[in-house]
């Protein structure tokens, strides 16, 4: 069993945390290759980092892969979420855990974008 | 002549800033309909975005698609981008300027984030 977590910054306000939420439930029926699609925090927001990991590996995951939902490869992609994940890791050895490129990679942006200007 | 403004939050980390520029030099050859694309920062990098609309329009530009490079509806897209959009367009009433939908309202970002995940 593969569960994919998205990753966002998190926000106080709680329409922004809640378009994350609407976006993963937007993915769930297009996710082949996993079981289970859900969301996690950085900050500001539940569940946290470990939470939904932990979380995801309690409803049967056997390898979670963890997708930073931001566009730069500031901080947070670059330590603050390497370092959950670490130590998620850590408390649980037997389930590997790996971060996917995070979104301001993806090659298909420029042509997202150009298709939101018209 | 059409232009394309791309904004982004802008960071103290020069190579974020980076990313954003590189991701329109990606785009401009596939912008069919627009005849300028370039970005602007709201805070923390250059050109701010009335510099960066005003470039645009100073180029030749008659019309001005701003698009937001954010995630989420929060209050930098919700106030802070149209504020400076229409303190530009009241400088420059000649030229519509106009806000596409933020890119967190994409509808290929499901999938965008399926493929990053695989």
């Amino acid at each position: 069993m593969r569960a994919l977590v998205i990753v966002a910054h998190g926000s106080r306000r709680a329409s922004s945390n809640d378009e994350v939420r609407a976006l993963v439930d937007l993915m769930r029926p297009q996710a082949t290759g996993f079981d289970l699609v859900q969301c996690a925090f950085l900050e500001l927001a539940e569940p946290s980092i470990p939470d939904g990991i932990n979380a995801a590996i309690a409803a049967g995951a056997r390898e979670v892969v963890v997708l930073p939902y931001f566009l730069s490869a500031g901080r947070h992609v670059v330590e603050d979420i390497p370092g959950f994940v670490t130590q998620t890791q850590q408390q649980n050895p037997q389930v590997p855990i790996r971060i996917a490129p995070y979104l301001g990679t993806a090659s298909e942006l420029p042509q997202t974008l150009l298709n939101l200007a018209k």
